[in-house]
């Protein structure tokens, strides 16, 4: 899932995104909450119809983001006071809020408001840490499920809020492959079927594996239609993040959608697909391009090297994007040199173009074996 | 023309300008001799090929941006010596290394260098001014006639240097009005013949129409494939540069093209069309932009306004842009008021839209004008 946080990947309109054959789109709700704001989204007819992309939208919980503010928030049993980034205002997330603020954007899939366990971390605090997310994880789907009917598109027969609504939610793997531009949400019409979102479970534990193993087992006993690895990519080591990914996954079950948040590098993707993890999200294809940090079949490519300067090459030689067809690496060199914004824009399709090219070659892989019953490096173990 | 100033129209993929319908990009040569320099884009054989863009490509002589960089340079008849704005070092530019840069980066129509007089001026200054635009146009087309085959693409049999000298120039409303993608310079055949740029020359005199008609005749005895009016746009009042230029264009030859340089608002490339001038370039539609100023044929919307944060028309009810056609005023207030890079893109595309849209209704009026021989408000009188 490709990172949209303010609504926008940045630099890449969404009809180059559906050319990419992006599926699903990741949505801050903190930074969302902050601008333009849910109760503005709401109105606007929720996230698919304000930023006018009809496929599938997740948002976060805002926790992470919220984890992130060190210096500016503090922890209760209630939830979460902080400080915005921008302006330094006061603002409260409770599992409550954060279900309203996500239902109030009305994506497909909303995650339950969890703590993301800093790392390092001693077990006391991990074990502390944990037994809360599981607390406001059941608070999370108390104040959902009463709530659920209330997404911005919900409204049979409501002229100017429908669209979204009329799909079904996608989830996991089972995303429909090809989207044709007829989808965009004209939306005039009414609604035909009322549906809702579906909420995920997020798994904490921090990076000890019993409590992995107690925090999917009691998330589980809640009950959701998916379930995240959340406390992940937060400064340790990466043979551990794959020693508790490869532990918790175990104890998900394996007909259920499994997201890994945070991950990854093109390597880990493929790794972490390989395990079983259905889901991914992560801003490095995005940003890496940003900082002129390009990932190709070829290894990575840093464009701003003088050694590009002359370069006619395409940037990726065995890439069919846009920009690899295109453009020569002299050319995004001198972009990016000259600090032209075009280096942005092209850079990042190329970058998302790649990683979505990896896990199309994943999914194909998993397809082949699970026909074919062989054991193909690429297929999928399922317990 | 959109000003594509460093080989790039800020933030707009060169595909879209081709669905834009853009037939002709210009090019500023004071920037490209800086980043990424003269021979960098010669070896990479030319502009075209090093932007990957197929069709027209205009440079001005340099002499303009020179000019604005009022404390950091110093005229001698010789020529320009002036600090680079990037770093302060020191360069020089005359007739003769101006026609060399235009060659190296090899454009389809190039610009004698002149010296764009300040405004206001007293009366000898205009005249000491005109004259050494004069000289300076003799100087650039004697130097450029014995080099005009030095063009990265005039190398007959060169393997790597083939595509835009495939063409034809093509010069002011005698644009080819739909191109293919294939036109795409994949350029590894030789060529097949051999073909030049156009130099055009420049029209100087300051305010003083008699000046202007001393300045356009001794232009024309010099003799160009085309002519410009330059000197205007530097702060005179409009209505002034109105009379200059309807004067001075009674003294340029209809048959040639006409080029109105720095100009202006879509009210007045209309007026100038409508007077006969063939050809403009401004860097307005894409400036504003970028400060969220668009054009609109409900009049000029500032996007940044609170009063849009909620509106979910179109930015342009009569625009069939692929921005109008897809995101709602609401959202690309939110992308603009959130600083998102998606906003320049988004708002350049649309402002270059509606200049192109200005522009394909005149040159449709011109038609219509000359076909039925009717006095059409838009018909372009010729003398």
């Amino acid at each position: 899932m490709p990172v949209g946080t303010l609504a926008s990947v940045k630099g890449v309109p969404q009809d180059v995104l559906e050319e990419l054959g992006v599926q699903i789109l990741l949505g801050n709700t903190y930074h969302l909450y902050l601008r333009p704001g849910v109760e503005q989204v709401r109105k606007l007819g929720g996230l698919h119809r304000f930023m006018a992309w009809p496929r599938a939208i997740l948002t976060d919980s805002g926790g992470f983001q919220v984890f992130s503010l060190t210096d500016l928030r503090k922890v209760t049993e209630e939830g979460v006071t902080f400080r915005s980034h921008l302006d330094g205002s006061s603002h409260f997330f409770s599992p409550e809020s954060a279900m309203d603020a996500q239902i109030g954007l009305g994506a497909d899939i909303i995650m339950a408001f969890d703590e993301c366990t800093e790392y390092p971390a001693h077990r006391d605090r991990m074990l502390e840490s944990m037994e809360l997310t599981l607390r406001w994880a059941e608070r999370s789907k108390r104040h959902f499920e009463p709530h659920k009917d209330e997404v911005p598109w919900n409204h049979v027969g409501t002229a100017a809020l429908g669209c979204p609504g009329e799909r079904s939610s996608p989830v996991g793997d089972e995303l429909s492959a090809t989207q044709e531009a007829a989808e965009l949400c004209s939306a005039r019409q009414p609604r035909a079927a009322v549906s809702t979102q579906a909420l995920f479970g997020i798994v904490q534990g921090g990076m000890d594996l019993a409590l992995r193993k107690e925090s999917a087992q009691r998330t589980i006993e809640i009950g959701f239609p998916g379930y995240a690895i959340g406390g992940l990519s937060v400064g340790e080591p990466r043979g551990l993040t794959r020693e508790v990914v490869e532990s918790t996954l175990e104890h998900l079950p394996a007909d259920k959608p499994r997201y890994l948040m945070g991950v990854g590098t093109p390597e880990e993707i493929v790794e972490y697909a390989n395990l079983g993890i259905d889901m991914m999200d992560c801003v490095l294809p995005t940003r890496a391009a940003r900082h002129g940090l390009l990932f190709t079949s070829v290894g990575k490519i840093s464009i701003k090297q003088a050694r590009y300067a002359g370069d006619e090459a395409s940037l990726d030689p065995n890439c069919g994007c846009r920009v690899c067809l295109r453009y020569s690496r002299a050319y995004l060199r001198h972009l990016y040199a000259s600090n032209e914004v075009l280096a942005q824009v092209l850079n990042t399709v190329h970058n998302l173009s790649f990683y979505l090219d990896t896990m199309r070659a994943v999914r194909h892989s998993i397809l082949l074996g699970k026909e074919t019953g062989s054991s193909c490096v690429w297929s999928r173990p399922k317990p």
